[in-house]
């Protein structure tokens, strides 16, 4: 069985000046998308989770670099990197852990580095953003042949938070390998943890799956360990916030406990990320920055206050997962099998020498 | 530092001929009690989680017995026993994982086998529900006493779903040894899973211990590892729905992985619960039914639909906890360490020689 890819949904557009997110704190009750034309609207925008998941985040930085150079040449100031830089800053400034954010504003830099002027900044900028989104579309449909190859087929998969279109340009990372592993008949259907305390499965993974026709089930964080012990499941497929230089993986919270729970239970861990996500800067895990999150975000529910007053909330967004604990890294120029420090300079080399 | 032992919660008592239990569905919001005068609304209490709970599960069938005995008498039907038996078949329907409910119903069938009518089943079914609530509340203070012992000075705990209180007669198992740790100057404080889907912990545990002045943290479970992972914590304290003769424990779902994430990091895990959790019955884990509750405890959010329509849900409400995997059962007979088989038969025949 060989069906057409699985692949309905695209959270990012920019259209006559104007970025266009569909508000995922939304979703699945309301499909709206918000419009931006201000740098710093966008990077409250990814404070606020309108747009989560580290390519995403990536891509939706690149627009903003775009948006304040619009901004520049529309006010005329007389320095128009200066006003963009600060721009730039409060990007850098809106989410600290997923790496994907910084290497994109780099590469935004470089682009605007080699510009003269505010008009020919708009131009690049714009045309360097596409091509990021392009590119990660078509990286996640090369993740996702190649993580698809190495499911054997009969059983299910389990997902952790949401690595689908909603947090890449278009197919997604963990998720574009489940997606491809559906086409090909390799899965039974997916089972997807909830996701606490954003619900990003069950709000935002359970929506994609069903949207394009995919079997899913959700479960509590807490139902993994009996899952996993079940035998319903050959691999755990996640995406990554940062991989450090020796494989490392910083990912969204609870990732690290299913590590543990599936190398337990003869169950294997796959992490799919665009080589973006590889940070060589920090040699590993312990160097990747998590970010701490409002002690509200675990005192409420629904916007309703459900702990005692009086009752504190320890809230770290990512973990990290050792890389030893990963049986396979999927990137779009290839899998890592064991990824550690040697397997990812080497996977550096292979793409430099390219 | 030995501080009076912090207890100012009961959630069932009976007076009057009425059974009136807290309703633990509208905690921490309201604090609201439900009067029963019928063993069959009892029975649907039990069901829809008025009250939940192992040995809570069992004080209050036992006073559900009180109760048909008060229906059997009042009604002035010819065979007595005949009506309470099937009020008993009722309860003992209610929910199939807690062994505690079956073992008060065995006790109160014992008692109602030396009855010879309605009037002096109530008199004696009601002394015997007084008397479990009571030796309940007694046992927890034993186990609170042992446990804390075993609790070295300096650092947290972490204990999932709520055994305090509200989940026994009064005072608490897990959450017992945790009140009694607090009195003896042994924790800095107590970190507490959410425990989805039911948040027991968020709206129960975190309210439980604010009433009595120690302080907490609310997690989501899947921040569990990246805790036990931070030395912030040195022991694992949950209670337990079964106890297999072999040490297999059942409790709330999200245990088991607990127990595997500790063991990983060096952190110990202690159950704590009454002699009556044991089942002698069934020789392991594999033998204990595990309840599976509607996929809407997972689907939906405070009432609302929060995934996608078309979405399933994978909704065990318990799973088992293999012996090898806890250090320490604490008992109001004593503390076995690293239970197992021989131990749990040692320890039987301890209390049966007494």
């Amino acid at each position: 069985m060989n069906a057409p890819l699985p692949d309905s949904i695209r959270p990012i557009r920019f259209e006559d000046g104007t970025l266009f997110l569909l508000d995922q704190r939304r979703l699945p009750q309301a499909q709206l998308e918000n419009a931006y034309r201000g740098a710093a609207e966008v990077a409250t925008a990814i404070r606020d989770m309108v747009v989560r998941g580290a390519p995403a985040i990536g891509i939706t930085a690149a627009f903003g670099v775009v948006l304040a150079c619009q901004e520049a040449r529309d006010q005329g100031v007389p320095h128009w990197r200066t006003a963009v830089d600060v721009a730039l800053d409060r990007l850098a400034a809106s989410r600290p852990t997923a790496v994907n954010l910084f290497w994109a504003l780099d590469r935004m830099r470089a682009v605007l580095d080699r510009c003269t002027g505010a008009d020919e900044a708009v131009t690049a900028s714009l045309a360097a953003a596409h091509r990021m989104l392009a590119d990660d579309i078509e990286a996640n449909r090369r993740m996702g042949a190649a993580g698809a190859e190495l499911i054997e087929s009969g059983r299910a998969v389990l997902t952790h938070c949401n690595t689908g279109s909603l947090a890449t340009g278009g197919f997604g990372t963990a998720l574009g390998v489940i997606r491809s592993a559906w086409a090909k008949g390799r899965i039974q259907g997916v089972f997807a943890d909830e996701t606490r305390p954003w619900l990003q499965g069950a709000r935002l993974t359970a929506w994609e799956l069903v949207q394009d026709g995919i079997p899913v089930q959700l479960l509590c964080e807490g139902a993994a360990a009996s899952l996993l012990r079940s035998g319903k499941v050959s691999w755990v497929v996640v995406g990554a916030d940062r991989i450090a230089a020796n494989g490392d993986t910083a990912n969204k919270i609870g990732t690290y406990g299913l590590a543990i729970l599936a190398r337990e239970h003869g169950v294997r861990f796959m992490v799919a990320a665009p080589v973006s996500t590889i940070d060589y800067e920090t040699p590993d895990g312990a160097g990747i920055p998590i970010e701490m999150r409002p002690p509200s975000e675990v005192l409420d529910l629904a916007g309703q206050r459900v702990a005692a007053e009086g009752a504190g909330g320890w809230n770290p967004a990512f973990d990290v997962t050792p890389a030893r604990l990963i049986d396979a890294l999927v990137t779009e120029h290839g899998v890592v099998m064991h990824p550690d420090r040697q397997a990812l300079a080497a996977l550096r080399a292979r793409i430099e020498t390219r």
